[in-house]
Order: C-alpha cells, then structure tokens, then sequence
C-alpha cells in the first residue's frame, strides 16, 4: 500500500497513519518530498483495508500494489482453470472453443426449440442456451415461461445431447435451475448480486458470470471473486459488451481486448456474447470471428426458429437459416487457430 | 410508433409491418420518401412492444413516442405523489426537503450511532440511515452487521424519533427488514434487480430506490415502473451520482440535471445523496446545496461518529462535528428556498 | 514519482530503473514486497517523465505524486487569480458572479442583437457573447458571419457599455479577434488544440477556455497550463457539460461538482454554461441557480432576439422575454450568496 | 424528418411548424394520437435543418430519417472507395490490408528511424509513419522535431521504397507537409478542428483521418463529410479506441464492431490503430489480429528502435526485435485473409 498525504497534513496526522499500519503489522517506511510526504506499508492488504486508511484525516490517496482480486488473479495460481462437464467438454485452457446457441427466450413452441438445437448439434456446437427467468427493463415485457422453458430445454438435451445453460436471476431459484441445466449464468444486471454471487459460490455447480455493462474488469474479477471466495472454482466470465457514450448503432461496444488483458490477470476461461453485445444481426459474424481470433475460450449467440415473432431480442437473433449459414465459417476458423500463451493471442494454422 | 425501413426493403417486408401492426389494432400510415420508407402506427404500444416490430426482416429502426414509464409519468398523473410517514413526516410536492443522516455500516458501537442521532435530531433532520445489508465489490469487506444493525436503529429511533432508512438487498429479507424501518432502500446495484423490485411492488412499504450508476434516466423511471406496476405508490427516487470516464477526483458524476428532468417527467419525489455521488467530504456542502436549490425533495448525507475507524465508506463520511457544523448552513438554505413547478426551479424568498 | 515493478521484472530491470532515475538526480528508495518491487523516487519531474520511466522494461505502473499542472495548481499559487477588464469588471476571486448573455450565432438582424443586449444591460449583465465563427459537426450547417459578426457585436458594445467574447477558432485568426472583443473563448472541441492554445498563451488576452466535452479536470487544467506556460495568466475556465452514456434527455450532462474541485486544485476562476450543458431551454433557470450556489463566478447563457429563427442553437436558446423573467431571479440570487474559501462553497445570507 | 410535438404544444404551434415545412417544400403529414402529434415531414433536409424545426415552440424531438453524412454514405455512392499511391499501393475495397510502421515520435537518431524502416520493409509492410509535429497533453512534453523530422522520414524513403505518414496539426503546415509525405494524418484530438478539414479537403492529398476518442461514429462520418464536401475524395478513416470510464488495463477501448458498422454506412477505407487504442505492448498482436479479421483495411502500429529511450508513448512502442517477431505472424494472416462484402467479414480461405 502507498499512502500520499495532503499538502497541508500536519506531522499528527501522519503520525497517526504510521501507527496504524504498524498496529496491523506493515512494514513502513517514510518518505518526504518537497511538497507531499508518502508513506509505504508492506503487507497484507486483506488484514487493513486501504479504504480504512483513506478515511484517516490528511491522507489524500491510498495506492494498492496488489490487484484486488486474489483467488482470481494468476498472482495466486498461474495454470489456467479448465471447467469440465460430464459429456467431457471442456472451457478454458488449450481446449478448442465451445458454441452455445438458442435463443434469448424459450417460448411455447417446443418444435422451435428443437429445430435450433438440432442445428446447433448437426454444426458441431456443444451447449443449448435459453432463458426462462428474464430479467427485463420494462415490466411490460414478456418475463420469461420459468420451469416450463427448462423442462422444454431438458427434453431438448435428451434428443441432442447438447449441454444447457439458463440464467438464474435469484437465490431462492437456484437449486432447482442447478438440477435442469449444466452451466448456471449470471446476467449482466445482476454481476454484483451479491446475495447471488454468495449462493453459487456455495454450490459447486460451473456458473458463466457475465460482465456488467458498465463493470470495469477490477468489478468483474472481484465478482467472480466472490464466487471463488465461497468455494465454487468452476467460474467461466463472458464478455458481452460495455456501456459507452455511442449507442446509435449497437446496444453496446464489444470490449475485445478485455480477452487478451484477463487471460494475462486472471486464469479462468473467458467467452464472447456478440448478441447481446452488438444487439444486431449483421454484427455477429464479424465480431464472432474476432472474437475467436482474440483468444475466446467459446462463443454465444441468439438463434431462433423465427426472430420475428421472438419474445425478447429479435432484432438480434439469427434464424436456423442465418445460423446455418454463418456456423460453417465459424467452424472452418475454429479449426484453423491455436491459442498460444506466450503471445496472448490466437495463430493461425 | 414510428417505424423507418431499410434502404433496401422489399415491398413484401413493409406488407408484413403493415400487417403485423393492423393485427394488433394499430391505425397505419405509411409514407415512401426518395430513399426511406417510414410507417406510422398510432395506438398502444403495450398490445406490441417496439422490439417485436424491429425484429422483423427490412426494419431499420423502430421509435416510440410515448415514454415507456407509464404508470411513472406525469401523462399518466400529474400531480406530485407525496410519501407521508406516521410521524407526519412527507417527502414530494411542496412539502419541504428532508435530511437522511447516519452511517454507512451501523457497527458495533451502539453510543456513536446514538450521538449521530442526536446530533441529526437536534439539527432538525427527520432520518436516521444506517447500513445492515452491504453490498460490498469485494468478498474481503466488511459485509455488515444484518438484523444485530437494525435493533441499534430501532432503539435510537426510541431515544430521538428519528424515522429509518436502510438498504434491503434481497426479496427474503424483506419483510423482517420492513418490520424495523419506515424507508426501505433499493441500492444502486440493485436497481435492476427485478425480482426485488416485484417484492417491495407487492408490499406497501415506502421504498428509496436509487439510480444505478450506469442507469439512464428512461431506465430509472422503468426500474420504479416495476415497482407501481405491482401496487406500491410510495416510491421516492435517488440520484446518486453516475460512472463518467472521469473518476480521478470523485468516485461519481453527480447528475443535477436529472432533478429538474425528472421533475418534468415524473410525479415522483427525488432526493440526493452527495456522499456516495462524490466520495469526497469537502464536497458534501457545496453539492448539498446545489441539490436543495436544484429542487430535490431531501438530502442522504453520511455521517460516523468516528469516520477514521467506519467500517465502509469513511473517506466520505462526515464526524459528528464536520455534520454539526455544516448542517446549520443547510438549514438556513432550507429555511429559505421554496420550490416554484413553473420553472423547475426552488427560488430563495 | 513511484514505480510499480511487474512480478516478473528481472533484476536487471530493476537496476535499469534505479539508474535512469539516478541520472536525473532522483532520490531512489527501493521496497521489495511478496510479489511486487515498488521503487520511490523523490524529484522533479519535469527533468524525466513519468512517460519515460513507464517504457522500460518489467515497468507495470509509474505514479506521480504531484498534479501535473504545475502553474495553475494552488500547490503554486494559492491566492486566487482574478481577471480584471478595462470597465473595471473582475472575474474571480471575491467578486460577485459575472453573466455572459447573447445569440449561439450573430445573424444579420442588428437590432436584434442589440434588443438581446439591452436586456442584458439593463438588467445587470456585464457581457455579450455571440458567436461569429462557428464550429459545426456538419458541413450543411451555418458557419457564422466571421468579421461581420464582430463589428456588429463592436456597435453594439458603443451602445451598451457592455464587455464582448466570441470564440476563435484558430490561431491565424486571433490578432484580428482580439482587436473586437475583450475576451477570447477557445470553444470544448478546441481545448487540445495546442497550436492555438500557445497562440493566445503568447499574447495577454484574456481568454475563456472551455472544458472539453470528454477532457477529464486534469486534462482541463493541463489545457489551461499550456496558455500560463507561454505567459498569459488571464485565464477563465468554463464548464459546459460533459459526454456521458445517457443523451435521451440532455446534450450533455453538467458537471457541478468540477467546480468545487477545480476551486480545490486551482486558482483559476470558473464559469458555467448552462445552455450547452443541458440543451434544453427548461434547464436553463434550474442550473443557473445550481451553479451560483456551487460557487461559479459567473454564467454564459444564449439569449436569441427569436430563438425560432436562430441559425444555430434555437433549441436552448432563451427569447429575450423569457430573459427578463428569468434573469430577474437569477439576480436576487447573486445578491443573496457570499463565497465561502473554506467551505468552498456559497453561502446564503 | 419526423416531428414529435409535446404534449402541452398549441393549435397555433403544431400550425407554425407545418407552415415553416411547408415554405421548404416539404410534403406534411400531420397525425394525432392519444397524447402527443406526430407530423411527417418528406423533403430535403439540407433545405431547413432539424436543429431550426427543433427550435420552434411546442416541439418535442425532431428525428431525421436519413443519415447527416451525405457524401460518405453508401446512400449516395455504393462502391467502395480506394485511395491509391503513386508506388502502386491501393487502399480499400478488396485490396489486402496495408501495414503502417513507424515511431510515434522522430527523434535525433536517423539510423534508429532507417532500422525501423529497414525492418518494415523487409516484412513487407507498406508504409513509414512518423510523428514530426505531436499534439501532447501537457506543455512539459516533447513537442516533436517538426521540419527536420520530415527530413529525415523522406530520406528513409529514398532508402527503403516505404510510403510516408505523418501528423499535420494546422492548417498553416499543411503545404510544406504535403511535400514530404504521401499520406497526410490528422490526429484523433483534431477530428473536429473544422478549419484543418477545410484546408485538407480542398487539397487532393490523401489524408488519414483518426476517430476523435469521444466521438461517435456519426460524428466520426461528419468529419470525413467536411473533407468529402470539400472535394478531396482520398479519406481513409482510422479506428483508434474510444473514451470509455475503464482505463485501469488500456488508454482507450479498441471499439472494433466499428470497423463493420462503417463498412454497412460508408464506402471509405478504415484501419485500426492497436497501439494508442490499448497504450500496452502485449496487447498489440491480439488486437492486430482481431483487427485483420474484423475487415480493416489495414494497420498502423508504433516501432521504435528502443522504446526505453522514446520521447513519448514509449510504453505502447515495440521494439525492432519485437516486431520482427511478430510481423511474421500477422503476415501470414494476412495473407490466409479474404473480405467478404456480404458478410461484411473476413473468410480464412
């Protein structure tokens, strides 16, 4: 921890400081410059928070050294983490990356459903996506079938054997969403839901926690930290675009380099969700390869058996057509890349 | 709705716009300029929602007139919604600014919360705030003192009269959280998070829901949707501050406009909460008194008997002394200021 | 400066660092810690950039302690500088807030401009602004009436007795300028041109830069220490809004709390501009008195003779009858406030 | 343009913006709903502009159907635009993307700078950026070695073959920079510097014109709209990251689904920029390659001899060796790399 005091701190104050840290066992050390005197304290940070020393008067900054995160960070385990499922697929590390595919909202037509995720089989996908519980800006809108959209999604994975994932958007729901699908997801509304966060951090269940629109990646390792903290080490982050001042043409900007920059702090698997962050259609192939070819561990997209009559998010689902057009090109570059470490990047064969 | 079609959409897409739209009861108007077809469609928005009409194929984009917050919206009701409490207490309309004051964490030491109380009371305030539940970014944070919290509370409301605000984080705690306090919040954090909003809509508490920090307003006022969506009308709005790209000084933007727009708006009473906006002591005052002049209907203002040794939140946390001192001024303001709905705007007599 | 090593950083590396800072006559303190090596560096800054240090190798992170903004920090001067004009108006320090009021754009209709200047006068104000080279995101649009605007504005002064300020646009332009106007105003998309920038810091005009829509206060001040460094030192600054994720109901969302800060860090005075702020003419009376009561030392505000025929701007301009109610409480508003240095904030008496 | 009146607006407004159409001949459509009027207006919007309607009494919002951008849409010219150089090299449209090399700032050292360039032109890179005349945030920074620079960059092209790229920063220089390079470049902060636009389109220099790091890409499009008006066909455009509230891993945010959004909206070539997007090394070769795959018609990346002793952005610099490593892989992409206009990506054939 590096500490700058105020212009104007008095020899009190920083008395006062020096002893603390020395109360909590850092080592400190002094130094006074012609203006501001900083102070350095070597220790662990989990035992005095730096936020407890910037409430003391005259401090003007508290600078940490360490990143906030611990569990998560590659300071503390450095191979990377790898998520297995039961069929044997795995995220993250040197595995080739998944695709889940579906749609935002599973509705009434069970035949829809299956139409896509016979697609998404045939094409070599591993997961079936589809929400049941969903969370929604307006209450106007369609709220999602609940338990009836995962037994849908269950029978589906009985004739397809894809694996499922679904969102929880509350505690109380989680031990029966946990017995329906493989993957419980995090949405980017609730990324600091604490309460959430805790409960499948108790559980042992992979989750795949979604980035926050306006979350920066500290906010968003410190949230899969919470789940790590608790317990549960099969996190999965998936990066699904950013708030920013322009939103004339996509409902958020894919954050790329937030790929290359968390492998490099962190060692759990990261995936892309080009719908939802570009919000349209045209946009998905294009940023999926980028996506791919930027090192993500997997893809997820919205496809639906008709997007125009979809219950949420139509404008960016593709149909099984669009789908099936797009997922051969998807494939042929999946084929040809290898993630290498050294460059945090993907080569091409 | 307005309806904008693409440069290249087919005759067959804007039939099956027209058509989609008359199912519904809409009353169709469609207008072909040099480049761009566009399509009028007056009638309820609620009987087809804008994004089912922008998923279909040649849809360019989509715009309601209508602001999607109805039951929020002052077309809907245009007189102010006034929050009273059983001491006579009101927050709205042309009931004079309140003040919320207390600490961010309620800790252990029952003798500093009551001197802040004290304090408070004999300034003329009539809230006491204090965190039980909190929501912290990280899992190495205190996490507070949960229903140990609220029985502090209740007893210094015994000692002063003081009403009580604190934060609920999930719809479980709810009701034993409502059995203690008067206002219930709804943090930033959790101002999307709809089940919560659907617990406090079905009770009748009166609720604090606070902006998030990445919330637009449109988005704010449909987070309150939800709320009297499910029959609660005592909701009181918060501005807290908003993630810019600039934090190098405060840990938030205030958003000052928003209380003037949100007046125009909505019938809903909106306060302030300086403290957590800025981050900063030595900003609590002056942005206090831009909030009461810019017309808010109250003030939440952290303040710790200790801030040096507070659990959460000392850097911004006012002593008991810094709060003595400042809330005379804010009084004064108070006593001065009247609020004119002609300009938006709180004219000093 | 401090600088945090990588957890990787070599030896070497580290030594590599000790000796550049040691060439520049740094005082070189060094801190091995569990993970990361943090090195203090106690000297000028301005003999090797933080810049520099952060290039090399195994570097992770380069502090610097002191604000970057040399001249126009108080850790230089801490006495407020106040800008003073041939009529005896001052701007700063003590002096009662100043008001800057006319048309976005000088059109061709004299007396319109001189209707609006009257106005002005007779109500109190000390400037009129308008607007004769115009900076415009579209090339379709008005691009001002150039030196014909500034000898209306020159006849308009003869009349009034009141100050002048237009913007100028690029540093060929100034000398001309400067000939008609008493105040010079570099305009937000202008605040990093430096070229002009030097221009007018190499004259003693005195001139009003205002923020950019994105610049951060740091960037703000380090525009304004371009002009003190090439020795002009009558320097204005002006809030006018910032760029933030939600424009639905604003241009840009103002920035209260700069001022305060600003008045923190640095001596120089600061003006608002409610009318870019907001863009919204039912804003304008709202944040005003918001920016009184933060302690602005004055306001610009656009007041058109026909807002419904202005060539740019119409929408936030004011008609120069909603001027004179307006403007007749805003005045008893700057008759009421003292500024407070201590709390930096303003008082009501 | 699609005229939204409010809610309060009069007989007599909802009269006066119909006759105000009606004198620009625009075809009107006036309709009623339960709350507000909607009036369509079909006409050339060059003819009276959104902002003059918006300014009349009772208007709520004036929304435009076709794009501000006339002369860079694909409305008005489908085919894309290529900008070809005297040696035979062609920018955009189906020709394989250029690489753009070079220090960010020339510094004393021709043989460094002959290094770099000797390294460039070996890998097969197509052009020799330098910066000659630097825009620096602070006046304590190196300001660039101006003229001499340029003499050096055009003896680096005697030797080598490389085409020339470099910043001009006033309109004043641009003639004797014009004479040096090949492609002139003006810098993100001057985006909106409406005058440098000016001069440069009535110039037929080709000329790289960088995203302004808060600008939309509406107003990115306008920008190239004031050179395109202007006469000069030979824009390139340069995506260099984006202003977003997380700066704690990168300078900007790489906002790579602009490279397909411009695709669809305009005909005019645009690169990426990976080192002032990220301002980190190692996020370099990550970002190029998602960039390649995105559709950008090519690449400009810093190269420094010895990014230790840069005079600035040293920290985002590769060194010779660095790159030699590197560009090996990105060629071979490039070379694997074909556009495809329909999916508006990149096929790995």
């Amino acid at each position: 921890m590096i500490i700058v005091m105020e212009r104007n701190a008095t020899k009190d104050d920083i008395q006062k400081v020096v002893q603390l840290l020395k109360e909590h066992d850092f080592k400190v050390l002094e130094h006074t410059g012609e203006i501001y005197t900083v102070i350095n304290a070597l220790g662990d940070k989990t035992a005095l928070s730096a936020e407890r020393v910037g409430s003391l008067a005259g401090v003007k900054e508290v600078k940490t050294i360490r990143e906030p995160f611990r569990l998560a960070s590659r300071d503390r385990k450095n191979e990377d983490t790898v998520v297995s499922f039961n069929n044997g697929v795995k995220i993250g590390g040197d595995n080739k990356p998944v695709f889940m595919v579906g749609p935002c909202s599973v509705d009434e037509n069970f035949d829809g459903l299956l139409e896509v995720a016979y697609a998404a089989k045939d094409a070599g996908c591993e997961f079936l996506r589809g929400g049941a519980f969903k969370p929604r800006t307006s209450p106007y809108d369609f709220q999602g079938l609940e338990e009836d959209a995962l037994k849908m999604m269950a029978k589906a994975r009985e004739k397809t054997g894809l694996l499922l994932v679904t969102e929880v958007m509350d505690a109380q729901d989680l031990p029966m969403i946990s017995d329906y699908v493989d993957l419980v997801q995090i949405g980017a509304r609730n990324m600091q839901n604490f309460k959430l966060l805790k409960a499948i951090g108790k559980s042992n269940k992979p989750v795949l926690l979604k980035r926050g629109p306006s979350a920066t990646i500290k906010e968003f390792l410190l949230a899969a930290e919470h789940i790590l903290y608790n317990g549960n080490e099969n996190v999965i982050l998936c990066e699904r675009g950013i708030r920013t001042f322009d939103d004339s043409y996509t409902r958020n900007t894919l954050d790329l380099s937030a790929i290359p920059i968390i492998k490099k702090l962190s060692h759990l698997p990261i995936i892309v969700d080009p719908s939802h962050a570009t919000g349209q259609r045209y946009l998905i192939e294009p940023m999926s390869k980028a996506a791919l070819i930027s090192g993500a561990n997997g893809l997820m997209i919205e496809v639906h058996y008709n997007p125009e009559i979809a219950l949420s998010d139509g404008k960016q689902s593709l149909s099984t057509a669009m789908f099936k057009d797009m997922i051969s090109r998807l494939m042929k570059l999946r084929n040809l890349i290898k993630y290498d470490n050294n460059t945090l990047s993907t080569d091409v064969e």
